[in-house]
């Protein structure tokens, strides 16, 4: 039995959290935001679509460099007012800064510390 | 090297996104908010506490049904507006309505599918 749910976007002001993570090892990818144009941009395409909240503009991931992310499952919370994405990362990273994941520090005794180095040259995907 | 890093919760209003993932088979259990109150009461406690935006009041997990969630792990994503918890949930359910996860429905073709059952009792655990 299915039901007709769709998330939930007045709550978050037409927005709901997305978390990407890797159809295959389970790494929580990147966390991003979607209105219902983006979460209708990526059910149509296939190709995982956010709300850039800086930007303020449709954000398909990975139109300037290739790296998409193919979409394989999608699920919903228990308050639909945040979507899980399982991912296939093309290129591998989906930081901004080349890293696979974007959740690339890790809090020791002493504070922040980067536990992962980029795959890609941020400078040459993004142009300075 | 160690950044004295501490998540921008003023970006958000105040909350930062905080996502909980079972520290070993990499579940993502839940979603949730953190002020920066919930924020120190995890670091001091050892225990995921959040900010519930519905009764907007400071949410120590499990308070009530003893099934809190052990952090055995933080990371901050790389524009430090969500944190990432890797927990191990006591109880081994997250969810209100008794589940694992809150992610327990799955986009079918058709519409949402529930593919998980509850471990427990909502109606036992927390009372009518």
């Amino acid at each position: 039995m299915s039901e007709q749910l769709s998330p939930d976007f007045a709550k978050g002001g037409g927005l709901v959290t997305a978390i990407a993570q890797d159809w295959q090892d389970g790494t929580i990818l990147m966390v991003a935001y979607m209105n219902e144009e983006a979460w209708h941009h990526t059910l149509q395409t296939g190709h995982a679509t956010y709300w850039s909240r800086s930007r303020n503009k449709l954000w398909l991931k990975g139109e300037s460099s290739g790296n998409v992310q193919k979409v394989h499952e999608i699920r919903v919370d228990c308050d639909a007012d945040a979507v899980l994405l399982k991912v296939e990362q093309i290129g591998d990273a989906a930081c901004h800064t080349g890293r696979r994941s974007c959740f690339y520090r890790v809090l020791r005794e002493d504070g922040f510390v980067t536990d992962s180095e980029p795959i890609f040259d941020p400078k040459k995907v993004y142009g300075q």
